[in-house]
């Protein structure tokens, strides 16, 4: 920082919560509002959800870096987006401007976090602040506990093939289907299929003002990318 | 609220997260200063952990309900100790007061405040705010991402009966032993068995100043209560 002499900046990877702007926690909220840069997922062309959140609370003259991946079904294209942003960052960090990193829910829970922190953390300082992650706020929104006492949980992707998706749900107390978007029917099949479908639940972008909640039975024909299938411990069943 | 009009007050399950004060999110902050009555789980004689978190931030002259639960091997002394604090929680909501139980990590996810909503959501008002868990904070504390892209994540208690865990805890790409406590010896042996004690780390009350983080193999030979074993999806190995 100081004339000569360079200290780098450091890398936050700042979990911003599942999508209420009042789920943000102090540290992430005190560590936005000194550091000079912010990077964030965004679209190809558009809007960034992970800045969303935290839009009213960005200080005036914050520098942005917007990490625009492509939808492209060669993932060259996307690690070399990452490639890209993470020289980027990289550039500022080594100028010794700290950089925070914003990530939709909590950034070692499924998030495109790891491609950058794979990108600079072994030449960086790097401290990742966690966030709520939408899997409890489901749960919170749907006012069902998700898994108590001495019960089991599996998180899977529905993006797994039917055996496997089938395979790994089987025999857990709880379940969190994430990743949904074009899935559903096939999770429809499998929770079908294990005996579990009865007591799903469908939330849709929980913690927004368009969160929607229903019984999987009555869930939308097609789901957005923002949704998941809950199945809330035996417990109570 | 008003004379001779009872509206009743608002049941929150406040989540506050896995230890460090500063990952309240700005939500439980905004209600623990405007409710009444604070409600907690405390040790029998002594401490709350759930109210040492949020102590700073706590109004002078807020009213403080603990929820002492005896450690005793019957069941019946833990359900009558709940019993008594719903009992107690139900009075200030009725005369109109909101009341906010304070829930370490996030209130539905292996959290006690279950047993409190199960006897007073029928009645009242609830709101449940999500809080931080200590799955992710302790990933966050040791610089590893848990679980990425098609990963699937299992998270299991520890008291779990050895073969019961095996059988949990085999195939999955992550692993999130909770509740670790005495159940340490058992959980190396059988992280061992199923190829997967290399990559695992223990990790002790995360984002508190006495943090402790090791690769399993170093740990203590007994864990406290609020320690885990992490194992990070597979995708690095």
């Amino acid at each position: 920082m100081g004339d000569g002499q360079a200290v780098s900046g450091r890398l936050y990877g700042l979990g911003v919560g599942p999508g209420d702007p009042e789920l943000l926690t102090l540290k992430a909220l005190s560590i936005l509002k000194r550091v000079p840069v912010v990077a964030y997922p965004a679209l190809e062309e558009g809007d960034s959800f992970a800045r969303a959140i935290v839009a009213a609370y960005l200080p005036a003259g914050i520098r942005e870096i917007a990490v625009r991946v492509p939808m492209s079904p060669d993932p060259a294209a996307a690690l070399g987006a990452y490639d890209r942003a993470a020289a980027e960052i990289a550039t500022e960090l080594s100028a010794g401007h700290d950089v925070a990193v914003l990530c939709q829910g909590d950034p070692f829970l499924y998030g495109s976090f790891m491609y950058l922190h794979e990108r600079l953390a072994d030449r960086f300082a790097v401290q990742v602040v966690p966030g709520v992650t939408s899997l409890t706020a489901a749960a919170a929104a749907a006012g069902r506990p998700l898994v108590a006492r001495n019960e089991t949980l599996a998180v899977v992707p529905a993006t797994l093939a039917e055996e496997a998706l089938a395979a790994r749900l089987a025999g857990s107390d709880a379940l969190a289907i994430v990743k949904l978007g074009r899935h559903l029917d096939k999770v429809r099949r499998v929770l079908a299929r294990i005996g579990r479908a009865d007591d799903a639940l469908y939330v849709e972008r929980a913690t927004l003002p368009q969160q929607r909640l229903s019984p999987l039975g009555q869930a939308p024909a097609s789901a957005p990318y923002f949704s998941m299938v809950l199945v809330p411990g035996r417990r109570r069943r």
